[in-house]
């Protein structure tokens, strides 16, 4: 078997753990975490695990106002950083063979496999292990979170003794005395509601989120006792088995939450899914999942023939994002950590439109994607009352960096007030829909709002400079945060320019085709088209965008060559990362590029410009750049592989689809980076599969790096689930809805059911 | 009687209170704060009160390394920030009359009057009350450190029953349970050592510290029983007080520290102070106050006619600076509040380099000033350690921005890693040093190496622009910190390139003229002049600093004439300041400067620029001024006299002499702004003085703005107390030391006794 630096098994369907690492378990409660959309949680081991471990259960949208902490205060921060709480430990079942507690930190591990099979999102888990009292045991272990019943957990957990009798005690419980690893001031963010026998309620502090746990329980042939106490529901039982029999526990947990129902209500709508569960027993809802997870599968899965490693990466990277975003709830979004950890709080970047709404659109439909931008419509008075806290008016909108309810929470200020290029990704993501989509009545319901806020934001904040007689934007930070408060960022400013004629663009159509919408925003915005178009119009026909034309390159910003002016290939390897090796001063001096920053506006824009320009740009930018954002490579792998430099395209798609089951950084035991896994999609579907949208018309131009003997993805496209297959031979599309015209390498034709374009 | 906006009296030579106004007690607290250069404290009340009080006694060098609070770490910040420690407040004298506690905030104050004496540092408080049980009394405290004995603190409290006769209670105190109002994790900084009858040993946790507080106590006609508690010293005892008879207590606190006992011998020390001035008695210690502070003040006093207001401010100057700092401990160094409140930790900034030192220079003779150039010569070792945690290397020396030992304790990247212009400030202070007192050989002692360490630090600090085939300084915070990290600061790279030239010349000089220094510190420092100082000198004649040239002006930095360019007197005044009305984002983007920036470097090296250079960039960037630090005003007003407006001068002494009497920004609460104190001395004697030292001459420009009709100030150069007296019609210069060549207004004499220059 094909092992990788963790040691885990290569297998293009499952992450696989053969033996028992110590020194791995937290990583693994990551890589093996479970979530169906709705919540979620790391891989801790149901049974009491007294090594170090990071023990993780999150329910989306239920989150904590954690006080701000600062060195320095500057005006403007914010009072508080939202955080997706800790909630209760609902899988515990603690074990005794006779007497002696089960505890993979005590006992000699003989065997151990763990597989999480992505196919249906269930966590397997069998291993023998000498118990100090010398009884052997077999256990296995099954657990997952049901994607057709959201408030469910299940798990079956099965003990044998294998060399003599011995009597096990099974205790399920449900723990709600927990706190998060990151507390900014060690607060605990709960407090106790009620506890009954079956069921404990909690409501966090401050925020006022209430969430009910209910357990399930049946094992054959045994009586449970009660041993809930404050905060803790539990049951014990013991049974005796033979060697070589089995005792199998059954555990349902029910997890509301009051996001969906009424306090009062909550005790009893926990019990209720638990019971139900109960009574449809485990196989029926197994059932139910697997079939569930093969429907979320068809329309997204790519298989690569030829490369398992390649393969198994993209596959975790799409099974991440499923598990972590369905598109149900306008309510959530998706935190860079999904439900795999605490850091960085669950809550919503820039990475949402930029990276994860193109993966949903593509694979889920366009309702899924719709979802995340209605989240922001839904924050866009937010964004305006956030850009009055800095100082500006009259409706400007400035969504915030950080956010779990449109609030800022961010609070470093070359972030939270500087990094605004964010908002031109939220106005690009309306675009990048409606391209996709042709929903273009989505302007009319939410789109024209956000944008006439971000326009008008822009306006504002960009300025008129009497020496350069031009426009300037100053005092920014660009998605390269190893430079803050620059002036004339080249990608802020030329995506400010876009969004301004964007938003003109959006009024424009709205007022010819839907006026009774048109009337309603107009009133309700304060919107004059014709005045404010005209600014907007004004400002990015005399904008300055830097340029250097001896280099035939795009300036990163005001300065950027005036820095001494070398590669990464000339770094001493045991310098990097510098973000761990460096101080941040000589970050900041260096010309080194955290992640595509001129780049990321030319995969963006990057029908607006020619290769030749997009050559230059990359060949000089990308050896500046040390990648130490997740969000990186995939951008340099699309673009690499639309120069057709397919060597450095591979290399940048390995280091983002296996980015967390290789752990590049050393750091996935705090969790997975789920945002930028849409960012691996990415790499293969826009980089090698080259697929574009062309005024409606979709596109591929697929390009098989070497060692890759096939690539065959799917999309949605309007109604159609394709399917593009590409070997060196030919690309085969297939085509499950209505006849379609699409391009291939620029032929252009209609495929009905199944086509061949010969390469 | 002339009272200020917080209706204090106006007087000459005092600071006067002449009504009870509970929401002025904090501002009082500090601005009648007490001092005797190694100890201090704010005006507490001795008896108990209950209102809101900031309690704060400090003794300097005692420091608790509190653990950084950030919200963001970047890699370089420090462990901790160095705070002065909120020490035992040994004051406490709690009063009870028939047994009602006698609380300010309780009783009904029917006369009230304080004054700090600064002639002899002597604070007084007179106060008639009625007691809730019927009982009027009045009350005389008198409190002084002492000047001689520098570990003792005396009070005399008097209590006289008005009414009818009643039992006086004194329990004099002294209390080691305290705190920091500003501890970052809420820590108690101190632990109990122990405590006797009448002495509190207490240790400070981390850095080990510390200090023993004794009381001796006297009242006429009573014995005290002992009430001591943990942490806690206290002797009480009652008379019976005919109406009209007054009760009067002494209470000596000696207070000494590990700094210069070794522990086991504290409680005795402070114990053998104590006993020693109750056996002196209060008199005589009175008298010996008197004498030591007269001599303080002969050498240092400005007398300022004609205006109360301008005499009361710059009186108060001076003495918080004498209170503060007197020289005789390298240890020690100035906080920007002194002895007067806690914020900023009591630590050390560039403020005392650039503002204090002239001061302590002109008025407390060059042994003082030495000692804090001292004060960071035995402080290089740290600041080389410093700079090889940024990334420097072969001896580069990075002075932290905040520090009580050396090292670096603050952490905002902006101003830790880039405002290090300070570097330069001690460079300058250096040759300031020596062009005042004639002293080269501070350079072969120690001047060289702490110059060789900063000019290795630009000429690594400094990268050559293959752009602009020019050296640059790319990444600062000049001393305008309403602009961060930016490029080509021009005040920075100004300095930068000055010190290195000055650098070399210090090295020629020691090589030249102390053979066996430079040979012993080549060594030490591994100093290779030729080679190095070749750099230097290639890296200033080669970089690059900004000018307008059709405006006339040094270009604050990079990109500055881009921002929109609005004046401060268009803004709207509900607007400031803006540092507390706009969000931070606000004010990085707009034109306006916190503090002197292009004209500190104009101050710093006039004699490099002339007066239209000076004018241009004056009434360039004045305008542009908010003066929002309390280091601005002072610096314009000496460029204005320069410039003869003397009615700018003028409005920028009063804003800075006055600056905590009358409370500009509402904040003087916190405490006193002690290092711009120094900046008012300057404003008088370089401003209006005109004082300058060309060449080993000293010579003065005295010119007297509308409303003074004479100013007199007294300097010490070179073995000579000079008293200047300017009136409009003529310039009278005394001497009391041998005969000195002065100049003034251009015409140069020899001062023998007394000479008269007629204007």
């Amino acid at each position: 078997m094909q092992r990788n630096r963790l040691n885990l098994v290569i297998d293009p369907w499952r992450i696989v753990e053969a033996d028992f690492d110590p020194a791995r378990v937290e990583a693994a409660e990551s890589l093996f975490a479970l979530g169906n959309g709705v919540m979620g949680g790391r891989a801790n081991f149901e049974e009491r695990y007294s090594g170090p471990s990071l023990q993780g259960n999150y329910i989306g949208g239920v989150y904590y106002p954690d006080k701000t902490r600062v060195g320095w205060w500057k005006n403007g921060y914010p009072e508080y950083f939202a955080k997706v709480l800790n909630a209760a430990f609902w899988i515990g079942v603690d074990i005794e063979v006779d007497g002696e507690p089960l505890d993979l930190a005590t006992v000699a591990v003989t065997d151990f496999y763990r597989e999480m099979d992505m196919r249906r999102s269930v966590l397997t888990r069998r291993m023998t292990v000498t118990m100090r009292n010398g009884v052997e045991v077999s256990v296995e272990a099954v657990r997952f979170l049901s994607l057709t019943r959201r408030e469910l957990g299940v798990i079956r957990y099965a003990v044998t003794p294998l060399n003599r009798a011995a009597e096990i005690t099974f205790s399920p419980y449900i723990d709600a005395d927990v706190r998060n690893a990151d507390a900014n001031y060690d607060e605990k963010f709960w407090e106790p509601v009620a506890t009954d026998a079956d069921v404990t309620q909690s409501r966090t502090r401050k925020s006022g989120f209430e969430a009910a746990w209910a357990q399930a329980v049946e094992l054959e042939g045994a009586e449970f006792r009660c041993g809930t106490q404050p905060e803790q529901v539990r049951h014990t039982a013991a049974v005796r088995c033979e060697a070589g029999r089995t005792a199998t526990l059954y555990k349902y947990a029910g997890i509301c939450s009051s996001l969906n129902h009424v306090s009062a209500d909550l005790a009893a709508a926990a019990r209720a899914v638990a019971a139900d569960a109960l009574r449809t027993g485990f196989d029926a809802l197994l059932k139910e999942q697997e079939e569930a997870w093969a429907a979320r599968w068809h329309g997204c899965d790519i298989v690569i023939g030829g490369d398992p490693a390649a393969q198994q990466g993209i596959r975790f990277c799409i099974f991440m994002l499923l598990q972590t975003y369905t598109g149900v709830d306008t309510r959530l979004n998706i935190g860079p950590k999904g439900f795999t950890g605490e850091k960085y709080g669950g809550v919503t970047y820039w990475d949402t439109e930029a990276y994860c709404l193109p993966f949903y659109l593509a694979t889920a439909g366009p309702e899924v994607a719709r979802e995340l931008l209605v989240y922001r419509y839904n924050q866009l008075d937010k964004a305006v009352e956030n850009a009055v806290k800095l100082g500006f008016r009259d409706g400007a909108a400035l969504y915030p960096m950080v956010t779990i309810n449109g609030e800022e929470c961010h609070n470093e200020w070359e972030i939270t007030f500087e990094e605004i290029h964010r908002n031109g990704a939220i106005a690009y993501a309306i675009h990048n829909y409606i391209r996709y989509t042709g929903d273009e009545q989505y302007l009319a319901d939410c789109g024209l709002e956000v944008l006439v806020g971000i326009a008008r934001f822009w306006a504002q904040r960009i300025t008129w400079s009497d020496a350069r007689r031009q426009y300037v934007l100053l005092g920014v930070t660009g998605p390269n945060e190893y430079e803050n408060n620059v002036n004339n960022n080249w990608y802020t400013s030329y995506i400010a320019c876009w969004s301004m004629r964007y938003a003109a663009r959006a009024a424009r159509w709205v007022r010819e085709n839907r006026p009774a919408d048109y009337a309603r925003i107009c009133a309700k915005r304060a919107f004059d088209e014709a005045a404010e178009t005209a600014v907007w119009h004004r400002i990015a026909d005399n904008m300055y965008l830097g340029e250097d034309r001896e280099l035939g390159i795009f300036l990163q910003q005001d300065g950027y060559l005036d820095k001494e002016q070398t590669l990464v290939k000339d770094l001493d390897p045991a310098q990097r990362p510098i973000n761990q090796k460096w101080s941040w001063d000589r970050i900041l001096r260096s010309c080194f590029i955290k992640q595509a920053d001129v780049l990321q506006g030319l995969y963006f824009f990057g029908e607006e410009f020619d290769l030749d320009t997009l050559r230059r740009n990359f060949y000089f930018y990308e050896p500046r750049t040390v990648h130490e954002s997740s969000l990186s490579p995939c951008v340099h792998a699309v673009l690499a592989a639309r120069l057709g430099d397919l060597e450095k395209a591979v290399e940048m798609y390995l280091r983002t689809a296996r980015l967390d089951l290789d752990d590049y950084n050393c750091e996935v035991a705090e969790g997975c980076h789920v945002t930028s896994m849409a960012g691996s999609w990415l790499s293969v579907v826009e980089g090698f599969g080259g697929m574009r949208v062309r005024d409606g018309v979709l596109s591929f131009d697929p390009r098989l790096p070497g060692g890759w003997e096939s690539l065959a993805f799917k999309v949605n496209f309007r109604g159609r689930v394709l399917t593009v297959k590409a070997t060196p031979a030919a690309v085969e599309v297939t085509n499950e809805g209505d006849p379609l015209e699409i391009e291939i390498h620029g032929m252009r034709r209609l495929v009905a059911v199944r086509e061949i374009f010969n390469s």
